[in-house]
């Protein structure tokens, strides 16, 4: 329990630069959902890093207009019980004077997200419904890694925005040849992945096999479960993956790169897929 | 409305540096919200960059598992009236077969949530709604400009954990003086900014007049939106702010710094909290 309350995880890693591929360890940063409950009931569910979870239950609260001070809590604590692995990621809220009158409202505006949603983000899923996803995917075709390790450069040649605001993520889907279908640029990384892939939606042409997204920047349990969504076997990014996007591929059968930087990445699951490794 | 839809906007800028500070352009990312609807409906607001926009609604929709291909699409189209400038920021979905049958489960699950967020993000407000926050905040104490172009490095040397796996982003609360009294990482930087701002709200210290809050990486309008609830009256960003960041910074009374770094920043709105500018 106390590595799962960790901000970082040890994760294996084989490492693949130009002069050939090793194995290695590498530190991910956790990545793991807080369930906010308000007296006892479900609220919210954050995908977060451990530590800190009171006062982002407090922050969180403030920023959706629950609360105005501290005025308005009673008790934030995390729950307590010997039988449940997972308490460590459930904080229980006790709101007080005028916040604690309109806590039915507060409950009934997330009753029905909270129990129908089966797979989501942003606090709009319980911890258990979040593995509910579709089944894993199917290995299907390779790409080399001389191919993968090209894909952010082929990225930033259309990303035409990026260089006047440096201020947008990208986003792209490519064959395993490397040849790059759709891009997308937008403020939010995860908007730039629905964008690639509404477009092939739009298209007919999902489910997506044998294809690799690029994300710029990092990996996230969000980026990795819109992959699986969308069908989609290899997915790459430019930076460091979660924690729990590393798990997530993982169980989803999806090959994750990270650090896909230099000519070279980090290969974190599901290695068939990528040839020369 | 072709300079709303384009993705990056003019903005002024004051460049501080080593040397002083001069008046200038810069390109921010834009960043809008829109409105998905379902059969004319409201259902889920996201903020983001124009463009792309069916395929941003369509992939979202493939996330929230409301479609699961183009099958269950009818069309999806931008709306169109005259008298509505917004127009280009709302898309209206028509869903078929077995996802139209479950149309009215689908808004019953958003119904609330959309009319009684006050101001919030992630697809749980209008756009109507966005901007009927807290009122403007007074201008109070100031920073010295060589204050605020430290903070960077005072929050770099807390960050142990983003050291060890470049995964995380941070974020800090800092006295007018440049003293850090919070700080916080977290794999999301909104995440982050909750922690710092929770902390403070467990601790009976809100609203934070005369603080500075400075976050790794991109300022969103969400970044700003947190301060404003937060009452904290300077926003301080290691990289670029987007275009409604500095709107909301601008209606909010809130003094935005962008690309805090090497010595220098560049201010968007309300320099007065600023000496030596």
């Amino acid at each position: 329990m106390s590595e799962s309350r960790a901000p970082f995880r040890r994760v294996s890693v084989t490492r693949v630069g130009r002069s050939g591929a090793g194995q290695g360890e590498d530190f991910a940063a956790t990545e793991e959902p807080l369930e906010v409950r308000l007296h006892g009931k479900p609220f919210a569910v954050i995908m977060r890093t451990p530590g800190s979870d009171r006062e982002l239950a407090a922050g969180f609260l403030l920023s959706e207009s629950i609360i105005r001070s501290l005025d308005d809590l009673g008790a934030v604590e995390h729950c307590r019980h010997p039988d449940h692995p997972e308490v460590h990621n459930i904080v229980d809220v006790f709101l007080v004077g005028k916040a604690a009158e309109r806590l039915d409202e507060h409950l009934e505006q997330r009753r029905n997200i909270l129990t129908s949603s089966s797979c989501g983000l942003c606090g709009r899923v319980t911890i258990d419904s979040l593995r509910l996803c579709a089944s894993a995917l199917a290995i299907g075709g390779h790409m080399t890694s001389a191919v993968a390790a090209e894909l952010p450069q082929t990225l930033r040649d259309r990303q035409a925005v990026f260089d006047e605001t440096g201020g947008l993520h990208a986003a792209a889907l490519f064959t395993l040849n490397g040849e790059c279908e759709e891009s997308a640029e937008d403020v939010g990384r995860h908007n730039a992945v629905d964008k690639v892939i509404g477009s092939m939606v739009l298209d007919g042409r999902t489910p997506l096999g044998d294809r690799a997204l690029l994300v710029s920047g990092r990996a996230s349990f969000e980026i990795v479960q819109k992959a699986w969504l969308g069908g989609v076997p290899i997915v790459c990014a430019v930076s460091a993956p979660s924690s729990l996007a590393i798990e997530l591929a993982h169980e989803a059968g999806i090959t994750l790169l990270g650090f896909v930087r230099n000519g070279g990445f980090n290969l974190y699951t599901h290695a068939q897929r990528i040839e020369g490794v």
